[in-house]
């Protein structure tokens, strides 16, 4: 029993393509690991909807993961796991992880002044969740977050290295580079896609956190304490990667294979709101 | 029961804010009528979504509408209108109207030269109806469509009249410059809001064509052929204007203040997938 589920597949949810960024670092650390993603493409974006929206459709998503039987779930998008994460560990009996948590702890050894930016949502940044995380690592570290509503369509446009992307940016960070953070923390899964105009703007005395990487560290070491690890190859033609949308299944792929080293040889579409 | 049906609202929908310039036009050219308004404010936007999701949309949203016994359904969306419309008159037994057609007949009432462009999102543009509907009034009109995706964020971000739209409009509008149309279609509910924008870039040789007026021109004919024109002056605190949302109606209500000339007293959240 306890083999059939370290061999179970790990479920990674986001609101679209952002959360891809988490999926490919998961792919890196842990390539013996099998991973089912969802992407809820027929609602996005969650960052300018409300908690009670955000927590709906993320328990939907997170039923469809566990119809496929999931060992764990990864929430790759910073506003649910924001707004709904509490409220889904509560519900559902399987292992937990966002990427607040491990940015926010990745912050802080990072820093050495103690003054941290955090960039995201609207959702992500009215929720405090960073301020609170980082707090209870560090209880002195001063933290300026800044809501960054434009940047995930401009990295939906494909605009990641454009002169208006340089322009958007360089409004929403300009407050914060007077603040004397040192250290950034890139609060969205889409922001690692314009990780180089984000450097270029913050200049090289302040280093960017990148949550996703830390996730996929911190997921690796859950998954080994609970002995969840997949120490098995999986078989080749296994299906090792699967992807389920709820809108756009061809304009996903292509969005998806344009990020990902390993091709994303297909993506289904699904009713979300059916589960 | 005729006088009955008379007095029933008018159902107006969209996916998000957009639509409420089509309200507004409505509640000048009929100020007798009632009006039940919705915005999809939790899947906002269609923009960007195949047909088949938003069909199932429009669908729960004419539901929800014929629930509150409305006389005649406005799909103020040109994505749901492009869509959408055909499927759901098929469906259901009330007069619809959509945004498209009125657009599209005053594009060619205005044209000169019968070169007309046509600015919208990538589902209305990729659809193809209004080259079909202005060819079926003008067989011999020259149609340029162009998709303009991030017009939509840029106005829910309140950048108006910003270096940065005006940088975007640009881009986008540069080529239809280049083609001597003397009309241009605002094929997005939201446009009308940059309109100046739009205007200064095209020039004076350009006609703006505005749907959401002529839509209400259409919808008042076609009320009035029915006999289903309100003669009745709606009784004082009867709540004549009411609007509804599936996220967000604190946010809905300030937006929908800052465009309206009638007070948007309220708006109540709904849960539209259960329609």
């Amino acid at each position: 029993m306890k083999e059939e589920i370290r061999q179970a597949p790990i479920g990674v949810f986001d609101s679209g393509v952002g959360g891809l960024t988490v999926a490919r670092e998961i792919m890196r650390q842990m390539p013996k690991e099998k991973i089912i993603y969802f992407g809820d493409t027929a609602r996005v974006p969650y960052g300018s909807k409300s908690k009670e929206t955000v927590t709906r459709f993320s328990r939907q998503i997170a039923r469809f993961l566990l119809s496929h039987d999931v060992k764990t779930i990864v929430v790759a998008c910073n506003t649910a796991s924001a707004y709904a994460l509490d409220e889904l560990e509560k519900e559902f009996d399987v292992p937990m992880i966002g990427v607040v948590k491990p940015g926010a702890k990745m912050a802080v050894t990072r820093t050495r002044n103690g003054r941290i930016g955090v960039i995201g949502t609207e959702g992500t940044i009215g929720s405090g969740i960073y301020n609170e995380y980082i707090r209870s690592v560090r209880a002195d570290a001063v933290i300026y977050g800044k809501a960054c509503p434009l940047f995930v369509p401009l990295v939906e446009e494909g605009l990641w290295e454009d002169p208006v992307t340089e322009e958007i940016a360089r409004r929403y960070l300009g407050e914060l580079i007077d603040l004397d953070i040192d250290t950034l923390v890139l609060g969205c899964t889409h922001y690692p896609l314009i990780r180089s105009v984000i450097g270029r703007i913050m200049g090289d005395g302040v280093t960017l956190v990148n949550p996703a990487y830390e996730t996929a560290v911190e997921l690796k070491a859950m998954l080994g304490e609970q002995h969840l690890l997949n120490d098995v190859e999986p078989a080749l033609g296994s299906n090792r990667y699967q992807f389920y949308v709820s809108d756009g299944a061809e304009k996903f792929k292509q969005f998806a294979n344009s990020i990902m080293k390993y091709g994303v040889l297909s993506a289904k579409t699904i009713h979300i709101e059916e589960y």
